[in-house]
């Protein structure tokens, strides 16, 4: 089986790659489809609406998928662990906060714990605990992340995990990316914004069209969103989505946007009810350049490993003894 | 001849690794050892000092180097191009500015041009200009630099470049990173922060212990060390350097320091003379996690490639007929 790795056994899948679950877009059908289609799908626990996980959950059927939770969020309705944990995921993944309060029953249920991680300190912590894979997550990830850039936080997380399995996050939405994840000792990805247009994803259409058009030059980190939507997100983490109007009022002036918050909260609930992306987020990142079509997942899911499998052919030629490159 | 890529034919070197030309640490010595051991070595010629070129290619000898400019500093002392053309370096490397009007000079004097960008608009400019390669520059990088991360930045400029070749940059200090660039579509890279603690580098003996005992996870961008040495960079780059006292006390206030500008001058430029690395900068990347070792830099090299060698036998195991993983 070509692209075996550990992760595949770990998880029982037959591709390396994790659908990240994204909070409103990565919904029961999403990670159903890249579960059937040989990754394995996260639901995006999002900021912990129990009917919202049921219906999801519902919607991806028969199809064995896993579920992320924002840690800091679940702490404050640790309820939501058990009913996801009576649905028997494949994965249950923490990221973005303390996740030892969850570790005991996660571990009881016999569930498999990702950890996602932004630096080396909570890599440290993650191996110290035994978790069953470290996802590393690289600033260029769409939604929310740290500081650290994939490529060289990739292989330092690698030398400190021991045997627990690294996967890639931020930035790979294609086969070049699987590939050089994997080159980086990574035994897998974990891709978002490759999977956010999918016909699957719950972005809205206008989301979906905005990442087509879009580049990677065109996103940034900010806490704006953030702000504007109520949520009160502990400062080493903020959130990547692409600039538009309401990123270029307010990115530079988060003071201004706090003094008129209950005018501009008004206005930006307005702009997503009517799927308005010139003030509504489209949470996605750099790897946006490499988002071409709006299609089933399974299309993006079976292109990005077969072109993993051309580029990997591609270079081991490099250190074939005859090689002439 | 292994990892041989159309950058090795372009350049006439043996490995497809370039030293990043530092300002104040690659020097004749640093670029002239990497040369040697089968890379090029590139002359930082930083904010333009004649004498200083003079003396750095006089210590190169006769090793085929290059050298690398700032470029919107270069336009305010453009003599410095002659007096480097003179010197038939094997590449001109320009980054930071308008590269247009150095073009006929460089092409009239049959010298390489590589051209670093950050964004996809600057690689259209430089594949519209024809341009001999292009370094693609990631974030992470040490020194001056952009927003753009480099897993997601080489593929998107690779499927711009046409038959230009890209130079991955930013965050690769080891193997594993030379493979996931070639992974990538890149055919190479340029490396600032591995060798910044060779032997043969002119950073300071703290400095070189600082990135020796540092993490990715303790390196900032910021303007602060610019503005503490009077440099007026464009806005649209800034510096990455470890973190210290200074970073911690004006990084968040830009303002203040600018009030107190005379005074934390005068303390920095103190620090600086007797290389204090509490307050100096310390110019590294976030791969400062992969620099293990104060050696000649012809070692960090011959490691570099040795390991690029290892991990790319072991992943193209994964497309093996009969992989197991």
């Amino acid at each position: 089986m070509p692209l075996h790795t550990p992760i595949c056994d770990l998880f029982g899948i037959e591709h390396p790659v994790l659908l990240a679950p994204m909070a409103g877009v990565s919904g029961g059908a999403l990670a159903a489809a890249v579960s059937r289609a040989g990754g394995l799908g996260l639901i995006g626990g999002g900021y912990g609406d129990a009917d919202w996980l049921a219906r999801e959950f519902d919607a991806a059927g028969d199809t064995r998928i896993g579920v992320g939770f924002i840690t800091w969020s679940l702490a404050r309705q640790p309820q939501l662990l058990d009913l996801v944990l009576d649905r028997a995921p494949a994965a249950l993944m923490l990221s973005f906060g303390d996740f030892q309060p969850f570790l005991s029953k996660i571990w009881d249920a016999e569930t498999k714990l990702v950890v996602q991680v932004q630096t080396l300190g909570q890599a440290r912590e993650a191996v110290d605990t035994g978790v069953d894979a470290i996802v590393a997550q690289g600033t260029e990830a769409g939604g929310h992340g740290g500081t650290r850039a994939t490529l060289p936080f990739v292989p330092a997380v690698v030398d400190i995990a021991k045997d627990i399995p690294v996967i890639a996050a931020g930035g790979i939405a294609d086969g070049r990316g699987l590939a050089a994840a994997l080159a980086l000792g990574a035994s897998g990805v974990l891709c978002g914004t490759g999977f956010f247009a999918s016909d699957e994803s719950l972005a809205s259409d206008n989301a979906k069209q905005a990442i087509l058009h879009g580049s990677g030059d065109n996103t940034e980190r900010s806490s704006v969103f953030d702000i504007a939507r109520g949520l009160d997100w502990p400062s080493d983490w903020n959130l990547r989505t692409m600039r538009n109007d309401f990123t270029h009022q307010w990115s530079e002036n988060i003071g201004g946007l706090k003094q008129n918050l209950a005018e501009e909260q008004a206005r930006f609930e307005a702009a997503r009810n009517v799927d308005d992306t010139g003030i509504a987020p489209v949470i996605v990142g750099e790897a946006a350049d490499l988002v071409r079509a709006i299609e089933p997942a399974q299309d993006a899911l079976r292109r990005m490993i077969a072109q993993a499998e051309v580029h990997l052919r591609r270079i081991s030629r490099l250190v074939e003894p005859n090689s002439k490159g």
